[in-house]
């Protein structure tokens, strides 16, 4: 991007802001679905369960949108925070493994939030051919054709743990650079490939310490 | 725990050292699974991309496990790591909403990791009576009956959102103190109640802005 160009740069943002983003997106969404107009950042503290001053500074980032006494448009921040998110653009994903929760991802509406199933893919021949969503599960040994002639922003990896990381260099052969992994694995992939992962099991053991030290309360 | 007690205490563990633990017991699992016997910081290290000296002050916590020349017992270690978990019990765990996540979510085997799945949960009559990996899916109207005749410790929210709240609550009433909340809100409840979010919409958006931002380099 030019230096000279005028519009919000992402890259001018903190990680620590970046990171905050989807959660004031979600809330200014409920908020744009009630029909809310403006809202000051003292409400919106009270909501989000964050100091009014650490919004305020969050949505500095993105220029003058609160006025004094006025407060935030909420449609407009709720654009223009999309826009940053890459949210106005459409990302194509396709699904590794279409068991319950290949399944479940694909019958997720995730286009309001940039992404787009293109297909389903699995091993298993009783699962081929399937429609789910209008989305068709297709034999993996499809896996190569398809992606080179679609474009595939994403792949979403709900497989086995042990075939995730041989899947991932596959894909990444075809060209795929980004993956949102579900496997109980970290996937050791080079740098310039993203990786957002999932980890479910994680989740529930942070969980069992909770429940646990709670008890020992 | 009173504090005459020789054992580890979970409670002088920093949160950051805790929130780390999930990761050290997933790759110390792998390394059982694979019959490893001992391990060094510096081969641990370089599997979990984690500085030596983080890892010898992290597992430094849990008392003498590493020896100098030796390294650390790995079947001893992830059996301490474990009890620091609370995974040597077993929380039991229902699941709220049996569509195609639910299902997903019961099919895990999570015993490993401290968590039975004892009742799935759901409105719609279509899916009562089914059996999920044994686990039979009830007519929300039985809640209640079954939360009380049942030691649940835990229950996961994967029903639509507008729901998820309210269910929170009703399920607080009836003793639950723990959730695992899948629905795309943060759950407004008391400081006493145990709330992890599995945000995947939040997940999907942070790749997005990833997917956007390369783009522009």
């Amino acid at each position: 991007m030019s230096e000279m160009k005028k519009e919000i740069n992402a890259k001018e943002i903190s990680p620590a802001v970046i990171k905050r983003l989807p959660r004031y997106y979600r809330y200014l969404g409920e908020l744009v679905e009630n029909e809310v107009v403006r809202i000051s950042s003292k409400d919106l503290s009270e909501r989000m369960k964050v100091t009014a001053s650490q919004i305020r500074q969050d949505l500095n980032n993105f220029g003058g949108f609160g006025q004094q006494g006025y407060g935030y448009n909420v449609q407009y921040l709720y654009n223009e925070i999309g826009k940053i998110l890459g949210l106005d653009r459409t990302n194509n994903i396709i699904i590794i493994g279409a068991g319950n929760l290949g399944q479940a991802l694909a019958n997720y509406n995730f286009e309001k939030r940039g992404f787009k199933t293109i297909g389903l893919f699995d091993a298993n021949p009783r699962l081929v051919g399937i429609n789910v969503r209008g989305i068709e599960i297709h034999d993996i040994g499809e896996l190569e054709e398809f992606v080179k002639n679609n474009e595939v922003q994403l792949a979403a990896l709900t497989l086995p743990k042990q075939h995730a990381h041989q899947m991932a260099l596959e894909l990444m052969s075809y060209g795929v650079k980004a993956f949102w992994n579900f496997a109980p694995i970290d996937l050791n992939l080079p740098d310039d490939v993203i990786v957002e992962n999932v980890h479910l099991a994680d989740s529930l053991m942070t969980l069992s310490y909770r429940i646990h030290s709670r008890e020992e309360e």
